[in-house]
C-alpha cells in the first residue's frame, strides 16, 4: 500500500497539516469504523453477561497480543492502562521504598512523572536526583553521565526512551547495563518513558534489558485516547507490588483470590474495552503498512528533510545540529506561542515547549515531503 | 416522556431482557451518537492543538457539572477516574498509613477493593478487622454493628452505599455521626463504595457527611464503561495525597506546578475524553425523564414487584423478606449457574454471586413490568 492510498484512511488528514503526532495521532477512519462497530456489538450481546464476558477477555487478550508483537514482548509482560503516566505511577509506586533510597531522573522527564516522584520521596523519604539529559543532546554521553550520577542507594534510574523535547533517542540497552552492573547491595532498577517511542521506532522491549517501560498508544501507535500500557521484564531483581488494585488483578480461578500470575495483576477494574479494538486496529494499519524498521526509516527521512529545511530559514535554529533520530524536530525561535497559534490559524498543528523553550514539529511515516514544503514555507512567512 | 417512548432511543433493549443493570448499564443510542459525532469532531478540529486542548477542558468540566448535579456535589469536589474501584484506590493509597492503624470494612465490600486494602495492609503494617454487615439485611442495625467495632486506631470504615450482592441501602449520615463523633485521637474517616448508588438512589453527597465517595458512570447511570468518579468532602479532617500523579494532577497557571486546588489533582494524564460526553449525556437523558427522587420510586415498585412475584415460585428465595430498598433483587435458587445460563440463552440477562451463592436480578426506571413478567415465566419454567 503506498502512502497516498494509505492517508485516504484519515479523514483528519484530509483538512490539515498535522505535525502533533507526539501529542496525539490522527485516528484512521477504519479504526474509528472498528470502534463503533464494538460498541455496537457489545450492546446487542451484551452489555453485561455469560458471552459478553468471555468477549471481554478474547478482546483484552487481542490487543495485548497486538502490543507484545509490536514490542517483541511476551503477553504476559503486559499491563494494559490508561496512559503512559498511569503506566509509569504503576512501576514508581509498586516499588517497597526505604527512607534513604535513591531516585535518578533525568531533566527531560515529563512533569506529571517529576510530580509522582517528588511525592514518593515525601512520603518515604527518598532521595531524588536530577542529571542534565538535555545537554547531552548534541556532545557528550548520556551512558557516561548516568553512569556518573549512580550511587549504593540509588534504587531507581528513570528515564525516557525518545526524549519529548529533544527527539533525542537514548540506548536503553548500555544503560540497562550500567545500571545492571554497578557493584551495589541492591540492584538499580530502569523505568522507561516510553511516551514517544512506541510506534515511532522499532522496540524490542526484552532486549534493552530495562525493568518497566511505559507507553501509550494514542500517540505514534495512533490509537485511541485512554489506552496505554506497561511492560514489566520477567525475572525482576526486586518484585514489583500491585498498588492500584481491582478484581482485574486477582485471579478468580483460585479460591483465594491470588494476583494474577501476569501484567493483569498492575490492571484495575472496568475499562472503555470498545477502544481496545481500536488500538489492536491500528497497530495492524501500520504492519500492513510496513515492519517498523521500514516505518522508522521514513520518519527518520522526513524529519531529516524538515530539519535540513528549518535550519535554512532566519530566525530558526534546531535542537540538534546533526539530522534527528526520531521523527521528533524542535526549534528555537523568538516567539513560539505566538508562531504556533499563526499556525495552527492556517491549519498547521504544532506545539511549543515549556523547557526548552521551544516549537516542535513532529513527522510520522505516512507524512507527506509537500506538506513538509508548505510547512516550511508558512513559518518562513511568519518568523 | 413516558417509558416505552425513552425506550425506543435504547437498540439494546430491543431483543432482550436486560436485568444486569448492577454490572453494566445499556448505552441509548443516542448517548452513543453524541460519542461518535464527538470523535469526528474530535479528529476534525484536533486531535492535539490549541482549540482542541480548550475543548478538552471544557468538556471536563461539562461531565463534572452532570455529575455535580446528579450528585448534589461542588464540582470542585469531584475527581474524573477510570472506574469505581480506581475511585476507591485514590482514597484508599492517599491516606498516610502508620503502622498500627485500623481499616474496619464490612463482609460485603467488593474483591478488588478487599485486594487493595490487604496490600496495604502487607506494606504499612495496618490492621484490617472485617464487620458482619450481610447478616444486617433482616434484622439488626447496621449503624449499631459499625459503633461496635470501632477501636481507638481506626482510621478508617470502608461500606457501600447499596450492596452489591444483597441490596441492602446503608443510612451513610448516620454511620458518619457514629465515626465522626467516636472519641478518637485520629479522626476516623468514611470512604464509600458508591458502585450500585450512583443512578439509583437520589444522592447528595455533602449531606451524608462521608469522606469519600466512589462512583462508576457505566452501571445505573448507564454511561460507556471507562467513566468512573471520586467525591471528596470539603475540609477533610486529615488530608488525602494524591498518588498516582500526573500532568492533570498540577496546577499549570503557577510556575512551581503545585497539585491543583480541585478535584483534578487525584487525575492522572489522557484519558479517552470522547466519552465524557457520553456520561453526560446518559445524565441529561435521566434527568429529561424525572428527577432521582421519581426515577427511584418506580425502581421500588419494580422491584417490590419482582420481589413479590420471585418469592411466589417453589424452590426461589429471595435474600431480603421485605420489599427491596433499591433496584438489586437476589434470591437464592439450587443452582445460580445454570439457571442464569439457560436464562441467557432465552434472553434474560441476570448474574450470579459468590457470597451469598445467589442469583441478582437489577431493575432500572425504565423496566417494564411486562419484562418481569415474562422473566417470572420463563424462571418458573427452568427451576
Amino acid at each position: 500500500m503506498d502512502i497516498k492510498e494509505l492517508r485516504t484512511d484519515f479523514a483528519g488528514l484530509k483538512d490539515k497539516y498535522y505535525f502533533n503526532f507526539g501529542g496525539q495521532g490522527i485516528l484512521a477512519d477504519s479504526v474509528l469504523e472498528t470502534i463503533f462497530d464494538t460498541y455496537k456489538y457489545v450492546e446487542k450481546v451484551g452489555p453485561f453477561g455469560l458471552k459478553i464476558n468471555s468477549w471481554v477477555n478474547e478482546n483484552i487478550d487481542n490487543v495485548k497480543s497486538a502490543i507484545a508483537l509490536e514490542t517483541n514482548s511476551k503477553i504476559e509482560t503486559i499491563t494494559l492502562s490508561e496512559n503512559v503516566t498511569g503506566s509509569c505511577n504503576i512501576a514508581l509506586w509498586g516499588i517497597e521504598w526505604k527512607a534513604g533510597d535513591e531516585i535518578l531522573l533525568s531533566d527531560a522527564e515529563h512533569p506529571g512523572v517529576i510530580a509522582s516522584i517528588k511525592e514518593i520521596s515525601r512520603r518515604f523519604g527518598v532521595k531524588v536526583s536530577t542529571f542534565a539529559l538535555v545537554d547531552t543532546l548534541n556532545q557528550g554521553n548520556p551512558v557516561e553521565v548516568i553512569k556518573n550520577h549512580l550511587t549504593p542507594a540509588t534504587r531507581l534510574v528513570v528515564i525516557s526512551h525518545v526524549l519529548w523535547n529533544t527527539g533525542q533517542v537514548l540506548p536503553l540497552k548500555e544503560i540497562s547495563q550500567v545500571c545492571h552492573q554497578y557493584p551495589s547491595k541492591k540492584p538499580i532498577q530502569i523505568l522507561v518513558d516510553g511516551a514517544q517511542s512506541a510506534g515511532l521506532l522499532p522496540l524490542n522491549l526484552p532486549d534493552t534489558g530495562v525493568d518497566f517501560y511505559g507507553c501509550t498508544g494514542h500517540k505514534w501507535l495512533c490509537g485511541p485516547t485512554g489506552v496505554g500500557f506497561l511492560y514489566v521484564k520477567e525475572n525482576l531483581a526486586t518484585p514489583l507490588h500491585p498498588t492500584f488494585i481491582g478484581w482485574r488483578s486477582l485471579d478468580f480461578s483460585k479460591s483465594d483470590l491470588p494476583f494474577a500470575p501476569d501484567g493483569s495483576r498492575y490492571e484495575i477494574a472496568t475499562s472503555a474495552y470498545p477502544l481496545y479494538t481500536g488500538l489492536a486496529g491500528a497497530i495492524a494499519l501500520h504492519q500492513a503498512w510496513g515492519n517498523p524498521e521500514k516505518r522508522y526509516q521514513r520518519i527518520c527521512q522526513l524529519s531529516a528533510y524538515l530539519w535540513e529545511e528549518l535550519n535554512k530559514i532566519d530566525g530558526i535554529q534546531c535542537l540538534k545540529n546533526s539530522p534527528p533520530q526520531s521523527g521528533l524536530v524542535s526549534f528555537y525561535t523568538e516567539n513560539p506561542s505566538q508562531l504556533v497559534s499563526q499556525l495552527e490559524n492556517k491549519g498547521y498543528y504544532l506545539r511549543t515547549l515549556a523547557y526548552p523553550s521551544c516549537v516542535r514539529a513532529c513527522v510520522h511515516y505516512f507524512s507527506l515531503e509537500s506538506e513538509i514544503e508548505n510547512l516550511i514555507k508558512q513559518i518562513r512567512s511568519m518568523v
